[in-house]
Order: C-alpha cells, then structure tokens, then sequence
C-alpha cells in the first residue's frame, strides 16, 4: 500500500566472467519483478543474439553522440569495442518505483555508486576459484589461453568485492537467487527508504 | 560452508503494543532458526505464565545485583517493576554464530545498539493507528482507559522509528514474518559482515 510513494531500488551485480550472472538474472527475472537493463554496443551482433534483447546495437559515432550527451551512465570499453549503460530507461523506471537491476563490470559499478548514491551493490562470487575455473572449462567455447586470462582477470575482480554492499556465494543457484532476493526485500525496509511511512501510519489515524 | 565462521547477528525488534510483535516472533521462531531471549522481571508471575518461558521471574536485589554487576544489558522499569535483557546468553549465542531476536522497548534499543554496534533494529508498525485500536480493543482484557494510554504511548514510540535500521508493516502476519526474514538473510550477505568470505574463495584456488 506504501510501495507507489517510494523511489525505485536501483541494484548493482557484478560478478567475475563464468560466475553465473546471466542464469541468477534469468531465474531473478522469472520470479520477482524487475526490470534489467539492457547494455548498448559497439560490437558485432552474433548469430544467437538478437537486437534489443541481448544488446542495442549501434554503431560507434552514435555511441559516442549518446556519451557526449551524457545519455549512458556508465561504459566501458574491452577489445575495441565499446558497451554502455543507456540513462533514460533507467531513470524512468526508478521514477516509476520499480527495481532495476544492472549488470556491471566493476569499474562501471563506481561511476553508478557516485551517480546514484542511494543504490546498492551485489558482488556474486564462486564457491572457489577452482570452481569458477571448471566453470569456464565446462563452457568449452574457449581456449586454455584464453581460460586463463579470464582467471587473472577473475583474480583481480575479486580484489572489488569489499567496495560492493553485499556479497553472495553462487553455489547452489536457487540459494544464490533467495539470497539476492530477500536482500532486495529487505532495502525496500530500510528506514531511509521508507521513513515517511512513519508520517502515513499517523495521519491515518487523525483521516 | 562458511556460515560458522562468522560471529552471529543480534536484532532488536521493538512495536508498540498491540501491534503484533509476539505473534510476529511465534511465527518467525517456527519458521527460522532464531534464538529469542528471555527476559528477566521482578514483577509477580501471572496463572498462565511459565517461569523461564515468558520471563525469569525474580526478587528484586537479585535483579539488582545482576545489575550491579553488568549482567543485564539493557532495562526499564514499569509500574513499579523492572524488567532487563540477561547478557550471558545472548553474547554466548553471538559466539556461536546464532541469530539472536531481542524484543524489547524504544529506550532499551538506543542501548543495545551503544552496547553491539553491529547489531540491527527493526520497528514493527501497524497500518494504521486506527487499526492498532482496533486491535487493542479485540484483545478486551483493558479498560477503555488503559486503551487510551497505550494508544498516546503507541504515538510517542512511533516517534522514535525512524532511528531504527528497518521499518516493518504489520498489515498481514505472514508479509510482515516474510519481509523480517528477509532482513535478517540480506545482512548475513553485508560485506561488513562477511568481508573474510573473498580471501576464502581466493584461497581455495591455491589449496
């Protein structure tokens, strides 16, 4: 009865590559409601993707046009490529009291923290790094190089984790999914979201 | 797997009375691993209370030394009695890694949280004050007097939620026991609170 007074909950996931932040997404996205943002690029489509869905494809001066504009809140670039954040959708959604979630690398996560200090940030992490590595090698889309790579970078990532507000083990999925979504539940409660409650209760009263 | 690694949670659940707050902690007793503290009166037992159950009924000087002594960690007094928070077996508790539930009073909260600044503080309300009324009347064991004076004392205590961590709406019992477990399962993923959690994972990799 409170919920359409309040701003929306604006939330942070970033997590090393192979940790499964896509599948946590998908399984969140089935049984709660929110609203996931969706990146822009500058890369290549690829056969399986499809525009709008897993990326806004664009091409790079229009990139550059929405970043001058101030129109993508954070970015980041990764083999000459660019990905980006798109502002609008988000903004409005929060104005319209829903819970976003934004999948991030870790150097986008503090530019949301600055820009939305009211936000919350979520570092999902492996039971092990052995783990994460049979993980990746199970993926088998890649070379050993390459899967090594990815475990430095994971490595380094890692080091991030105690600038995020919470931290889950995605061990089991269905645990890592109920814990991500009580956290949610729960800053929903948090007397400085909801503060004019107070006022609410009492007024009714005197109504 | 790293759950005992870490000291418990302590949560202070303060409502003003009428507001559900006992059936809130029946249910969350059956539904979670908590463990509630007894607290200590030297008021006389009532025909349908349990010593240790619904208090540790004791005489006055020992209440008083148990004082003197630093053994409660939080009292009042009302009508002529006190009424405290044993501390032995709540820090014993906390060693061992429970969630401990305190229900107690506005002005015994601001000293748990001087005493365990870790611990967390969740206000219960009601919808409406109309409602908490309402709910008092139902209980038809007070005169239309004492119903008065809980209801001015209910308005002063209200006054006091916004420096509690979460507000809670009672407005149906299992929402409210929902949203609490909620609150309780989110700050267990702090990274406050679990910050050893990454040098764990990391350190796996090279065991």
């Amino acid at each position: 009865m409170f919920g359409n007074t309040q701003q929306g909950l604006l939330v942070v996931l970033s997590a090393p590559s192979g940790c499964g932040k896509d599948t946590v997404l998908s399984e969140l996205d089935n049984r709660l409601e929110i609203r996931r943002s969706v990146s822009m690029t500058t890369r290549a489509i690829r056969p399986q993707e499809t525009d709008g869905v897993d990326y806004y494809f664009v091409d790079e001066p229009y990139f550059l046009k929405m970043l001058a504009e101030d129109k993508i809140l954070e970015y980041t670039s990764y083999s000459g490529h660019y990905y980006g954040t798109p502002r609008q959708a988000v903004d409005e959604w929060l104005r319209a009291g829903e819970t976003v979630v934004l999948k991030i690398e870790v150097e986008g996560a503090e530019n949301v923290r600055r820009l939305y200090p009211d936000s919350i940030s979520i570092f999902l992490v492996p039971p092990s790094m052995h783990v994460l590595e049979e993980r990746l090698r199970k993926r088998s889309s890649e070379s050993e190089e390459e899967i090594q790579s990815r475990m430095t970078i994971a490595r380094s990532e890692m080091q991030h984790a105690t600038q995020y507000d919470y931290i889950v083990v995605n061990d089991r999925l269905d645990d890592a999914v109920s814990d991500i979504r009580a956290i949610i539940r729960s800053e929903r409660h948090k007397t400085s979201r909801c503060g004019n409650i107070i006022s609410e209760v009492i007024h009714h009263a005197e109504s």
